[in-house]
């Protein structure tokens, strides 16, 4: 079947509204309490409403650092494929793609055909989406320069292709970043809406000019006078309720800004985009993990040569980014504790190095060694050309599709009670984030596999779809093989929702 | 939580006997048509009943190829634990573990405790597992060898674990392979009921002496001459009612072993360990498919050097092996079509080669080239040392104690229908195996975090609990998070089974 | 000092006329002779006068396979030097270079300065070379493709340079491979005086058709019918007096051939250009060995998808070129016998394999395991991404300029003899070649750093100068050191002709 | 011919006596001028007698920080040659040997036999050295553990030849470091001669109690208070007449050092044992700069977990080894000006990390990008699993071997002048040392082959032995050819001394 073909759920528990997809679900998980030296596991059941938003137009993206590799390849990956423009290299023709973005170039398991065969589409097919072509991009830049020139600077578009596209781009000048009294236009504000950091070196280099600007001296008067430039904005994205999405590792999403966040129904996440090495790690060491294997040492190397590179260089922007990498393999190591002693952790080192040579082509080495069976070792070492902003850049557009849907989506139990967005730090966007943010006391999840099934099982959730179990009992179990085989597994009608507990107990 | 407590499921939809677990189970699942351009995805509910067996007791093992590198180290690793050896090597004091075993050193995830916290136990606490103390080893081999031999020549134990085994493993002698007219003396085979292949060399060897035994000859002549000593093996097994596991790459369970097993209601399971790299490409493919990125070339180069491997090095035999290792990435490719046009693969090579010095050391040299945005280029290149057999054995006993709990699974709609075992041939071990056999008609999954997460989700079938599905609602929908922090969650009662949706029906 | 200045040797040994420069040199070696358990060394010294050739005009160069990789990539960077061009990639502006030429861009040290400081020059200058922009170049290929659409399907030359090298290679047209009647017109035999084989595909494709031209006909009849097609190019190169290198894998350069050749006064080389794997490995292992570390398993994975790749996909080829690979490690085994007990070899794989997407990029995958001291180990893993045509065409370059070079030099012992050209088979250039042809009974010399230094050596020969041995003593004894200081040591005159060894002898 | 073999010089330039071999030898270089645009190259003679001491007896070898894991690891190594033990492993029966040991383990070229054959002799008997069992091991270490202790927590030796050595080992005990008042006693001075630092960890940790001896007041006082410990060592040993050799990173052998032992006329050599990543790169830069390519970005990653590594965690032990390694490819570099521009070198990264758990299995990650033609890219990465004691301690014995060979060699121009050791600072140790110290103003080589070929050279001159010049002519000259063949070659006597040049000068 089709992958791009739209989709409609038919169940007695989903209505299509003009503006509205309304599912009844039933959100199911197992409670575990400890007795004695026993652990009881009760499965329990919670009925939901959940409404998505149907209605999607242009979207606004404003982003802080456009002029980086990150904002100038984002942008003309926007054009390349709004324009469908192709080009030649000394490969052939080429044509623009959006490779990279789970949500235009993944496809879901939806379920199953007559034959048992499993059924995939794309997952912007799932639910409405902002489609590509309605994205209107903007941003801020300490650095005048046009968008044609940032991307010739950023060394990452084949050079025909930036022929292309350098009349358009050239067009294009960021704002000049903070010093800039009025910092989102407010006829404009109506029409953007997520703003997102995509580059290291804005706020760096902005520091020493952070008292200038007057919104922003009443912002460091409000607050302690060592916030940061990148919190400013921020703050100012928030007040002005746009989205924010931290896609750099400073800890820019201080408290305070969540509190302001929750207050004005606004949405942040981060930190940090999760394109390369990490995200790789997050696959291995879960997958080590989860087959029984202990590693007891992980080394990460990586150096980069692009023009963030070179503002990552300030050993505390290394650092910042060294940190947001350190943690990402806690929540594996945690789930594990037959490996591991309590408190026992592998030797984890992560190193970032500026190499002016390899530009945007960031090269990270990695060496994982684990011990298995009767106390042998297993190592693997990984050497991994990751082009930076080409990896980074589907994220960002994955990040404001999925951060404008998210939005979109409100739950209730009953009729009674008011439509609730999820909570302000969107926890599950969590796939595209190397540091994710979770709201206070919730657990980080940084197993990748993990991630994805958690915006596959809620884009479910949201056309009352039961979640994805892999169980296949369909193909294991003759009783029902002989249904499939005969079609009398679908002749039965759609579920209804299930009972409500409460009025069900009574019952059993 | 301790990972090892024993768990008790408290639900209406459970029942414990002294010999069973009974669960009464609603598996969902959606069905997808085409209706013109569009997809129609319709959720439906099958209840099931399904009865674990809670008896466990001894459990033999016989392996093919005994005196192999796999069968040696396997009867070390259990001899080891259950003696809770320590022994010295140059890095210190080391002591008997199961690293590597999916049973023994892996959780997964149970539920969620009071504070919303994810709570893991051993996979082997889920449901009542043969203890690997309980295991009786026994096997055949070509080679007279005994055990502790066997084990030193195969160079894979370390020296003074191996001084500690030795008195013991040198009373373990091989059956003379299929030479010995009693293939499996009838007083053994009460309480023996697994048998696995586990060597490459065993039948290679055998072939040309296939036509010596009377049971074989008699074998022979009921099915076609080509016939492979392995599946004589395979035949006998099945007529003694012994589930036959094939760990290595021939196709030993032709059709005919399927139907023999199907009649007499044995199961079986192949083929080949999925040992190293096999199991890491089929973690790296899924990872990067499902991230957008297009794998366009993967090269697999591997060698080894031990006793297996020699064996291997004859040319047919490799072939079978790479043949087992070169479909591991089609049902990933064909999940996402937005990547690849019909009939569109990557390129895919797999080299395998005998390199004596690196013994049982095997090296794996992988390269993954993928397409990103814009036809940007991402390369990742491993080098993967992973000691064959030290990998292999903990699969040998996951393979052990997942194929005779899986046996006491049953099934059945309602109380009129009589409790039906699973599909003879056991899909539902795929994690463990290269080119996982399926039945008939039934999709081929080599996909590893799905192969897994069937296994957890059938487990957790058999007791009830709902399927793991990641979404963390709890942590993401404000009153949901109330309710957590309250309380107020967990204070309904567990969930009642769910209604028939025959039934149901009327009511909508 | 400039390293491209021009160089004049101030000696009593040197004479320049205007068409020769005389050299009147010693050259020293050593004779070993084993008296019962003991060596006695013996130093002598032969006296020569060389003769070199001053005069270079254009040179001919004519390719078999002009249209392959390797030929239209040659063609390319001999225009894009001569013209001098420039073009733009998305890095940013390139101007043309000969990078990977030992003979345009590397130096070679010619002595030291007065203040002991080491002078270095380009190779180009020590001796009168051809100018690249001299050379003529023509082929044959089977394909009438003209070299501009050749150059396009080969994929190497950035496009933006192919843009500017398109209007001149489009009146480029290989000649009709051996199809054509007359090999090589007479009228431009004089001119052209340089045959390589360059590419993989063209003799393997006119196997089928080898008994069509006349001239062909009358070379199989006098040779045996099993003469391959690219030995009949050979010989016919050899019978119009033209220098053949074979830098093909075959082994084409048959006895017959180098007995013609050595009849004609033709000089002969091959086999298969050392560009990549195969030299880092020449450059390893004879670092190990020379290091008294033990290599013990050498294991090298290939991978290419170039054209040429794709006609080395017939089993046939990978095998002749694996060979061609496999006994790069003999000499510096056989040179360390404290290692290897007699007939003792490494462990050694060679695998050559075709995967599409790579293109040119061909990828090298190589482990390098070693026993170290007590029976330790030292693994090393190398990934090598070496563009093959790139790395080969400055190769092709050198081969050419040096074999027209060293056909220039002759030798003589006295007055009374006539001067004599080197051997006919070129075993001087073994640095580019693979698997380097010598004079029956010469040593095969892979060790890349000896085959450098044996270049060099020659040519200060030529220059009457002494060869290089790094001993640096003005650096290390002091009153040397203290002559340098003062310029004593630089005061006496050049030294003369050392005085004959027979006359001497009667002194001692 | 048997490499082991004793080898006797029969040349006229050459005497025997009981204590001493006499070698008359002619020194050749080329002295190069600027003469306007033109390089003018003058070879020129320096006449030389050259004495080595035959008379070699027990050595001894103090070692700094014997404790650590060279120091016990070069006592297990010596005791276990000494006595010929054999171990057992997993992998069997191991032999004690000198793998990476030049002088034990490798050869050199000695000449050609009768048919043109290279003959290779063990380095170790080209002139008369140490035998290895001569040695004599003491030395210091702040840590009271016995060497048994010390090589148990070093966990380097195997756990079967640990238990062998382990009572000898008890009863050595390393000096209290400088807290023992007799720096060296009287009379262990007359045998001892040769102290070696070889630990990273003895000094930084004295630091704190530098000021407690009353030799070291003493030197603290006539030098400045930022004195170093491992200083005051090298101070005192060069008072006491022993050689002192740097192992460490440290800059340990200041001016002062130089100045006191080149008026005591005691040797000096260092920094940093060469032993893993930093040898195999200036072999590759080497390579590279050599055949023309332009590396333009070294990456260099290490980690190790060692005890050693331990103590180099402090980021200054740390930056002090960064930074000798990081001028290792400076000489390659400015060898080659026709690819570097003046200035310009390749962008060179050297990170070292301490990771416990490899402990001394010291990883290297490497990734060499080289600039190729017409701006193509050459990528070499290079996983090296080094491990660090097992290869730093044949160069430990190499330094002691070669140190005392060299300091039993004098020079002299003619009877007149008295006989002259070598400099002070022994730069021909060059090969086995990182940042090879050499005396003010000489050219540092880096290059390890051009190391290699000093050594040999050197040893051959000892002998009246020609360099070896790779050239062989009697394989590429027809009649030179012929009077290998027929034994003409070698009828003349050996060669006599060349005439001086001053003398013959007047016969030109």
């Amino acid at each position: 079947m089709n992958p791009t073909s739209n989709i409609t759920v038919a169940s007695p528990n989903i209505k299509y509204t003009e503006d509205y997809i309304f599912s009844e679900y039933d959100y199911e998980e197992t409670l575990v309490t400890k007795c004695e030296r026993e652990l009881v596991a009760k499965p329990y059941r919670t009925s939901l409403s959940i409404r998505t938003g149907r209605k999607v137009g242009k979207l606004g993206v404003m982003l802080v650092g456009w002029g980086g590799n990150n904002g100038s390849t984002f942008t003309a990956a926007v054009l390349a494929n709004r324009h469908q423009l192709s080009w030649n290299t000394k490969n052939g023709h080429m044509n623009a793609n959006w490779y990279g973005s789970i949500t235009q170039a993944s496809t879901v398991r939806l379920g199953l055909d007559e034959n048992g065969g499993d059924v995939f589409v794309a997952m912007s097919k799932l639910l409405p989406m902002v489609h590509t072509d309605d994205l209107v991009i903007d941003g801020w830049d300490i650095s005048p320069m046009n968008l044609a020139e940032a991307m010739g600077r950023a060394k990452v578009i084949d050079f025909d292709l930036q022929h292309k596209l350098r009349k358009e781009m050239q067009t294009m000048k960021p704002r000049p970043a903070i010093y800039d009294p009025d910092f989102i236009a407010a006829n404009q504000i109506e029409q953007f809406s997520i703003i997102l950091h995509v580059s290291y070196r804005f706020c760096e280099v902005a520091v020493g000019v952070h008292d200038t600007g007057d919104n922003l001296e009443k912002a460091l008067r409000q607050n302690n006078s060592e916030i940061s430039p990148s919190t400013i904005f921020a703050l100012a994205a928030v007040d002005e309720g746009c989205c924010y999405i931290n896609g750099s590792p400073q800890n820019t999403i201080v408290p305070g800004i969540v509190d302001r966040a929750e207050q004005t129904g606004v949405f942040v996440a981060g930190d940090d985009f999760k394109s390369g090495q990490t995200k790789l790690k997050s696959v291995l060491v879960d997958f080590l993990v989860s087959a029984g294997l202990k590693p007891v040492s992980i080394v990460s190397y990586n150096h980069l040569g692009n023009n963030d590179g070179k503002n990552l260089s300030a050993p505390r922007q290394f650092r910042s980014k060294e940190i947001t990498k350190s943690n990402v393999v806690d929540d594996m190591v945690d789930s594990n504790r037959l490996l591991y002693k309590p408190g026992e952790k592998p030797d984890h080192v992560v190193v970032i190095k500026y190499v002016p040579y390899v530009g945007d082509s960031k090269r990270a080495m990695d060496e994982y060694t684990s011990e298995i069976l009767l106390h042998g070792t297993n190592t693997i070492a990984v050497h991994n050309t990751c082009e930076d902003s080409l990896l980074a850049v589907p994220l960002i557009l994955d990040l404001v599709l999925l951060a404008d849907l998210f939005s979109r989506v409100s739950f209730r139990r009953d009729e009674a009670q008011d439509w609730s967005p999820m909570h302000t730090v969107m926890s599950s966007l969590a796939y595209l984030l190397k540091a994710p943010m979770v709201p206070g006391g919730a657990p980080v999840v940084n197993a990748l596999f993990k991630q994805r099934a958690c915006i596959e099982n809620i884009m479910r959730a949201c056309l009352a779809l039961p979640p994805t179990h892999h169980m296949q009992l369909e193909h294991k179990v003759p009783f029902l093989m002989t249904e499939l085989h005969t079609g009398a597994m679908f002749r039965s009608p759609p579920p209804a929702k299930k009972q409500k507990v409460t009025q069900k107990n009574g019952d059993q």
